[in-house]
């Protein structure tokens, strides 16, 4: 098939760039791959069906020339400077109107950078951020595209036909200028870091709190994934806690080392927040819990010291209405998550001139992606009845959600604190809507204390100006 | 006094440049400043006592060569670009061995970027945090040096003179290396938004939970003040919440505008935290705090539709038994909040070569400073018990306080969960302890989640390694 022009191509032929091009030559598109190795390139071939054109080589030239024109390559290499590198690499055989797609998780401001320098050379610079892993990747995932949207009608016919489809509607879309793309996937991490940290909380507070063991944990979040919370998170977590660990013969999750590790996504969501001064306290407390996580050894020793408050389990031993409690309450804090996901969005959008539409970045994280969850439409339907909706916390139906479900939420806080049972990110997260619901904070201290230690001045509630007292 | 050659110059004659001069002549030591403006250069000399060589002037040329060689002189401009363009405009009159210092609050890689520009020419460059604002400044501040350690042999006598002093030992010190006195500042910035948040919290939830008005209020901070809670912002509370508004005749607090604003130097805190991997949940949230402030009106509109569960300040108007627990909460909070920024400092001084010793740190907040307490001869004398103690909730003493008062902590959420008024920094602050004492977190699911849905591989607790799983 050395004639054949292939409609895409790919660099970087791990299993997510393999699986994409083999989901695309399931949808009947010529796409051929580049790995310097040629042991990934010959593993492309050879998973590809026989007869379907799908091609894999080691030579950079022969890529780019083998490609249909104006080109459109994707990489999928590791964030940083093998991006920089890969794309340093194409250049010399790139040709204007060509485009050039980072697949990877590319901190947005280096895809802002590469925007410009490849618009210099009349090259069109997309970072695209891709959620389902390798198996999403073959079969459907979802993908958020952002760059020039012109120059996404050359992408658009292949996206839309390997993109998970949720009634028929693909999980891709243009979604905005610049970084637009990356940055959406970001804050998709950041919702993503908190969605697993309350499910590890509850998981955490079913073991400790109530002592439920291997065989009832398992049903729960079986039985949850038909109920409101239902989400792939859900879902695999009930897969997981079912999973045997062919060496002990127990369930493989304890076994696993509680070190959490992360990649960074989740951070930026929470540095990038506090730059726009957006509350995103669930994530941040996500963010900071998977730190903690890592002083195993102080950890260990502080249970000696400062334990004390006893879980005592027995009291709530498998107590169905604390269980059903549990799942009101992460409905609630999944809620609210994406709540300060999208007012971030919202922010970003202005900030970045992103242009986003959020009911369009509710409607493709539906399917496909890690953080796909029945109630995604429910705030699609929000943002579709109020396109500025400035919090889904005052949309009328997830509001009333919200409001039915606090007390739930109440319950099982009071109930853990009296355990000591750590649930961080619960915590935060009705503490976000305590504080967003308050007409009054208390805040009018802090810009006293503020005032009268360092003179950086008040506003008051009843004239307008800036105002200095000589405090004592 | 043409003739006299001056120990010690200032550049930016601000109040609290001028200030920090006068303290400095009153120790005896003869002082030059410089401002571009000479209404301000003149109010320097009008402010001194007659006869004291106290001289200001406009002119960079005449300041420089004022000063005795090698020659000290310290910035006080606002941070950012006004700093390098000070240090360009005296450049072409500085000689090597001359030290500059930057008494403002500068983003510590600016400093360490300064140090580098500077040490190429043969001059001293210093970042030193100083607190106590405008009055620490003119009777006794703390301050938090870093650059040389040679070179600040010739200002620890005038610094020692100036600063603040608890029994007989000055507030200031060689801290590190580099940007390690920028550093310690931030992170005494990051502690003091965390105790005014909580402050605010307990203000809030006397106000709005217990009813209490304004002669209560202010009764409370002031005797709290002669408790195990001593510290500046107590006091100073108390002193706010005495304090009448001429316009109203109401209090002031009471007329003071609730969006709270800040100069970035918390979120420095909490972004490089989580950049080190330091848990500061407690700042993180002062910050989250002072953000979600501003979104007033959205606040107003979620009060009508989100309000519904009552304060029920009646239940415990007034109530001693609560106040005594508010107290109790804020000591262990106060503690937790200073135990996380010794951590990031610890974490810090590695990342960083600073060679803190944190027992100085801890010895020089005693006094002058805004995070000022009695507990910080406490947290002192745990670093000096164990230099290299991790984190101060392994302290027998501290440890214990903490154990001690971790029951009025669980009584206080408990109500305010059930009155629905926020103390996010409250929580944040048992979730820290909570997690912290917790040998086995669930984090074990989290990397189960990564794996399965990234193949991230995760760590086993029976054996070394990195492990996979195709989990179905």
């Amino acid at each position: 098939m050395s004639d054949t022009l292939f409609d895409f191509g790919m660099v970087g032929l791990g299993v997510m760039g393999r699986n994409l091009l083999l989901n695309m030559a399931d949808h009947g598109f010529a796409v051929s791959g580049l790995d310097l190795d040629p042991n990934k390139a010959l593993a492309l071939e050879n998973e590809a069906d026989k007869g379907k054109p799908v091609k894999g080589t080691t030579n950079a030239e022969e890529f780019i020339h083998s490609l249909r024109k104006p080109r459109a390559l994707m990489l999928l290499v590791p964030a940083g400077k093998a991006v920089d590198a890969a794309i340093a690499s194409l250049l010399p055989y790139l040709e204007p109107g060509d485009i050039v797609i980072d697949g990877g998780n590319s901190y947005f401001p280096d895809t802002d950078r590469r925007v410009v320098e490849l618009g210099e050379r009349g090259l069109h610079f997309f970072g695209m951020g891709i959620s389902g892993g390798e198996k999403g990747a073959r079969f459907g995932p979802s993908m958020m595209p952002g760059g020039d949207r012109q120059a996404y009608e050359r992408l658009r016919p292949i996206f839309e036909a390997v993109a998970a489809k949720v009634n028929g509607e693909p999980c891709v879309t243009f979604l905005g200028n610049g970084s637009a793309g990356n940055y959406v996937k970001m804050v998709h991490n950041g919702i993503e870091y908190g969605i697993m940290q309350l499910i590890a909380e509850i998981y955490d507070f079913m073991k400790r709190g109530l002592g439920l063991n291997d065989d009832p944990l398992e049903q729960v979040f079986s039985d949850w994934n038909q109920t409101e919370v239902q989400s792939f998170l859900i879902e695999i977590t009930g897969e997981i806690l079912k999973k045997s660990d062919d060496v002990t013969g127990q369930r493989l999750v304890n076994v696993i080392s509680d070190r959490a590790r992360q990649k960074g996504t989740g951070k930026w969501t929470s540095q990038n927040a506090m730059d726009l001064q957006v509350p995103l306290p669930t994530v941040d407390m996500a963010v900071t819990m998977r730190d903690l996580s890592a002083y195993k050894d102080e950890r260990v020793l502080a249970a000696q010291q400062l334990g004390g408050i006893s879980a005592n389990a027995a009291a709530d031993a498998g107590n169905q209405e604390v269980i059903n409690q549990l799942r009101s309450a992460f409905y609630f804090a999944m809620l609210a998550t994406y709540a300060q996901g999208f007012v971030q969005l919202r922010t970003a959008s202005k900030a970045y001139n992103y242009e986003l539409d959020l009911q369009e970045v509710a409607k493709i994280w539906r399917g496909g992606c890690i953080i796909r969850a029945a109630c995604l439409e429910d705030i699609r339907q929000a943002f579709a009845t109020n396109p500025d909706l400035p919090n889904l916390l005052l949309d009328a139906n997830i509001g009333a959600a919200l409001h039915q479900h606090q007390a739930d939420v109440r319950a099982i806080v009071k109930l853990t604190i009296e355990k000591g049972i750590p649930m961080p990110a619960l915590l935060s997260t009705i503490s976000y809507f305590d504080a967003y619901r308050s007409a009054i904070l208390p805040t009018n201290l802090i810009q006293a204390q503020r005032d009268y230690f360092g003179a950086h001045t008040y506003e008051r509630i009843d004239q307008s100006g800036i105002f200095h007292t000589q405090w004592n």
